[in-house]
């Protein structure tokens, strides 16, 4: 006998921090025998009232003919089921191929979820034939996103290749074509596990690129996402008394802000206050990849209709977080949390927030940099429309331009960015100390909780905050921002500033491996090797023990790509000229990916001798590109080797 | 006492034609007092399981000030009311002020319908900030779609402008930037009423244009509708026998075949079968559509991702629809039917529909031919995808190219096109005995076949099918499009052709007088204005005795604006220039309207001297104009006045 059953009991036990809550969601709705080899089940989300469908058919096969088997249904509430009971005989084989579709009333183009999975599971062919058609999506897929590299050096056994390939695929599980329209945001830890609830965080910020340059129509569905819920973050600045939009730190379906009041200390059971929902550095994350997104495709009908108002939302938002100190002659944020979640407030003090995090304050300049570049770019018409219905006064973009030359960063005696301002009054921490009581000090700030003693008194850091700086701005680009603000800054500076958090962070983020591993790949390889060793292998080592359990961490496996391709090739896109500004690590012979870039869609061959770029758009226009800052025009069609150290350029047409 | 109430036990009652099914089609969940002054009912559509939440919240004032007044809840099933009581002084002016929310479980950015109705009502302002806002919003679509015509010659009494922008607000109120992601499609009727159950036909060929050189996001909205309908036109495909994607000629939210099997003719009170859905050529028309929006928009994110597969299962169809004839050395297409409903078939025959339509032969050239070009444009990484797994082999592709050359198109022995093979052999009708005996003859098919005779006997159409084809293409196009077939076809048959079929059309649909007004335009300008100041006030005077109060006939009146703009301006988009063969009526002074067009906004401005282009979108790419000919680059940020009457340009910086 073989029961095939679908079962609607299952409860939400994956996280253990939620253990405890109401866990579970699904309501029964009705379950059914359907035709003559299914079953249908109808459950109901409890709050969000969500319908889910699912149909499973259930054949059996003896040398490949259908066997007749008797079913007896087995039904419960939630649970709908066929035992199948056969006759076979010692040496015959039986197979039994189990087919299940699976709607939600949020799906589109249906009728109703039971229905669209009933006509979906009548309409499935054999296992093999399903099969066979994700074999060739999965393969479209690869042939989109792959990145090779030869020779495939060892990463603690498997080799480099096969771990980059675990992430992107538990990246394209995540979001992929099936997301778009669909409504969906990026979970921390995409639909792997219930740690954070299936919030969304910023971590689109580290998945982004490897989504833009690939399959742009999906990062304009990530954006998308966040443009639908402009209007709650609208309303949440407006109910903080600020003008623009304020979106959350953490959010679900409807785009409030869902960070928990508290959260479990386990080291001292107790519940201490959770004051990251102060991370208003989101937004700024939203808009550099709008920007990132108009860069990459020159998408400028998304711009004007969607890009441009989010743009302005949040450049609005930082102008009415701004206050002017008159004293200082500067612009300050005050009352926030950067990145780094060690430092909620200062020693002592009732109110959380710090101010003048300088992540924030210099996030804060470049959006509305590109606000005011933005205004200019986009027509008229949408022009008027938008700063008339967002009240974008001329006094207001006047304000823009004075805080962008005026805001305030805080630095220490050294030429160090502080982290916030008043960073350099808290104290050392003996770390050697700490890792000789604790064999884990990843999560400092519950060490010292239970200690009670706090994070917010020493200098150290969860995760990268200052040095994100570096890794989401080339070190020109970084360079014009502090000069527009006033503030002298040389090239030197930046390695300094990188090594003085770097021995002050103890990683209790997965994404700090990836950002350290970033802004060292070039001036520091071996150390830079080692964090992005730790950082590729994340979850196949569950090196933060026991939370890839609860789900994997997207934002660093789509960072550890990425970096393989981006920091490689330089690739960064400037004033409409792609750049590449190649550096194959020595440990690497050659690499190849393919990227999408304004329409085209380019082969890139690096080796240390050259750079290949290799297209055949015959509809994209011409682009400029720039190899090692040199800059060259390029036509579809054509095959370009740029010969690197020095070397000349070669064109053919393209095979 | 005032009482202010939500009712939802309202029935759909408003087509004649479905009273006597079941109309009640939403369910009662659940009512309930909000607040102090709120109201909310939760239903369900019975089928569909969509819920549907309103909340209403009703205040009353005095002098400006709140007044409290006493409430008492009246609760029924399907019902939710307060009846609010006042005491007021004779003189007093009392201001009642009920504002509304609406959500359905199929909108986005929402937890739950009856929250997110809550929350909006909960943040709505008084009643004019919210009217403010809607003016503002209004104010925006007016500067995008308004075109202004002068003088306003008046039609019927009304002026044009007037009936031209009733025509926009119907438009606009059915399609608006709230659809997009919304997965509408345009029903016939738009939303104003229930004919046709809210079905989606082909109207939106007709009204495509409209939206597509002002909003192009809308259009390529209504393409996704149908993108997302794919697999299931592909499964009707499969289940007639053909490959590639057969869209259906009526359907709803899933995109099956809704057209009913039969249909009540009110004068015979016989039920008499609907054979409509043999007009195939709706899938044409889906990638005429997504052709047109791919020349005006060059997205060609979409045109990789959406359209080109729209384009190939739609020519894939074609292709399997197409049987060699080897005796005449053509491909035929059979037992179909084109626009003209009144032939459903051959005179006696038991089977039913015509062996090739003129016009689904013809339009099946044309999307094998833009498919041909479209594989040729995509990327090679697309193309690779899309004939991978649309099954799309060398020798599929070589038999578009055959058919496109080898289709039949049947004449009569004069250079008439025939509307269908076989045409010419049926009856002329005598068309004044009928105008006769009958008021209204638009509906002959009923009136015959109530004599117990039927339309198929006779030359007569209900409206355009081979007409259509001059009013989608151009002269030059047509022209190329029948020399690719081998059929020489000069510029002098299409009058004839017109007048041939003008002659026997009833004008049984309101689509006909915009398509008839379009193609006489230029050369019978009295003829023309009589159709089109017909089709302009169709649903004023309800020209078709009752069907506009059953919902307004969204098609013609987009044809009326889109025949204002573009006959008089002569646009079209070829081979990635902007065409403009101006040609003022004789009766108009002064045109002004604006457009879209990849990525630039343009000023329009036409008198009978010249035309002016004007545009200030800096991050558009140079276009390329041509004005009665002649071609001219055109940059942004310049305004170029061009000299109708072989005159010279100007151009200057734009304002």
């Amino acid at each position: 006998m073989v029961r095939s059953a679908i079962d609607g009991r299952i409860v939400n036990a994956g996280a253990k921090l939620y253990r405890k809550y109401n866990n579970k969601h699904l309501e029964h709705l009705s379950g059914l025998i359907v035709g003559e080899d299914g079953v249908c089940l109808l459950v109901r989300t409890s709050q969000s009232q969500v319908h889910v469908a699912q149909v499973a058919r259930t054949q059996m096969f003896l040398n490949g003919r259908v066997l007749d088997s008797s079913r007896r249904g087995v039904e419960e509430p939630g649970y709908i089921g066929q035992d199948l009971t056969v006759d076979i005989k010692q040496g015959q084989s039986l197979k039994v191929e189990k087919l299940a579709a699976l709607y939600t009333s949020r799906d589109q183009a249906i009728s109703e979820a039971g229905l669209a999975a009933r006509k979906a599971s009548r309409r499935a062919g054999r296992y093999d034939a399903v099969k066979a058609e994700h074999v060739s999506v999965w393969a479209d897929l690869w042939r989109r996103f792959d990145v090779r590299i030869r020779p495939d050096g060892p990463a603690s056994g498997c080799a480099i290749s096969m771990l980059l390939r675990l992430n992107m695929f538990h990246l394209l599980q995540t979001v992929s074509v099936h997301s778009i329209g669909l409504d969906v945001g990026i979970p921390a830890r995409g639909w792997t596990g219930e740690a954070y609830q299936g919030h969304i965080f910023w971590d689109e910020l580290f998945i982004f690129p490897f989504f833009n340059y690939r399959l742009p129509e999906i990062t304009r569905a990530i954006l998308t996402y966040r443009y639908r819920r402009l209007g709650e973050a609208r309303a949440a600045a407006r109910a903080a008394g600020h003008k623009g939009a304020m979106f959350p730190w953490q959010s679900g379906s409807d785009g409030q802000e869902e960070t928990d009041k508290l959260n479990l200390n386990p080291h001292s059971q107790r519940w201490v206050p959770d004051n990251s929902y102060l991370q208003r550095h989101v937004g700024s994350a939203i808009a550099y990849n709008v920007w990132q997104y108009f860069q990459v495709t020159h998408d400028v009908e998304f711009m004007q209709f969607c890009g441009a108002e989010l743009m302005l939302e949040i450049a609005l938002f930082w102008s009415s977080m701004a206050t002017l100190n008159s004293e200082r002659g500067r612009y300050e944020i005050r009352g926030v949390m950067g990145p780094d979640e060690f430092h909620d407030g200062y020693p002592g003090s009732a109110t959380p927030g710090v101010n003048n995090n300088a992540y924030t304050n210099v996030m804060a300049v470049w959006v509305l940099c590109r606000a005011l570049e933005g205004l200019d770019r986009i027509p008229k018409v949408r022009r008027t429309e938008l700063t008339t219905r967002l009240g974008i006064s001329l006094a207001e973009i006047a304000r823009w331009e004075d805080i962008s030359r005026r805001m305030y960063v805080p630095f220490q005696a050294d030429g160090i960015i502080s982290q916030f301002e008043g960073y350099d009054a808290l104290c050392e921490l003996d770390w050697a100390a700490y890792r000789r009581r604790y064999t884990d000090i990843q999560r400092l700030d519950l060490i010292l909780e239970a200690e009670g003693d706090s994070a917010n008194r020493y200098k150290l850091s969860k995760q990268a905050d200052v040095v994100m700086l570096f890794y989401l701005f080339s070190a020109d680009e970084l360079g014009e921002l502090f000069a527009r603000m006033g503030y002298p800054i040389n090239h030197d500076t930046i390695p300094n500033n990188i090594n003085y958090y770097v021995a002050r962070t103890s990683y209790g983020s997965t994404l700090s491996r990836v950002v350290y591993s970033w802004v060292l790949a070039r001036s520091d390889r071996p150390r830079s090797m080692a964090f992005f060793a730790d950082a590729l292998q994340g979850d196949v080592t569950d090196s933060q023990h026991g939370t890839t359990a609860e789900g994997v961490h997207l934002g660093a496996m789509a960072g550890t790509v990425d970096q393989v391709l981006r920091v490689s090739t330089g690739i960064e896109v400037k004033n409409d000229v792609l750049l590449f500004n190649p550096e194959l690590p020595p440990e690497m012979e050659r690499l190849e990916a393919r990227i999408r870039y304004r329409g085209h869609s380019l082969d890139l061959r690096l080796t240390h001798d050259s750079l290949t770029v290799s297209g055949e758009d015959l509809d994209a226009a011409p682009i400029a590109l720039s190899v090692a800052g040199k800059i060259h025009d390029y036509v579809s069609g054509t095959t370009r080797v740029f010969e690197l150290n020095g070397g000349g350029v070669k064109t053919a047409l393209s095979k």
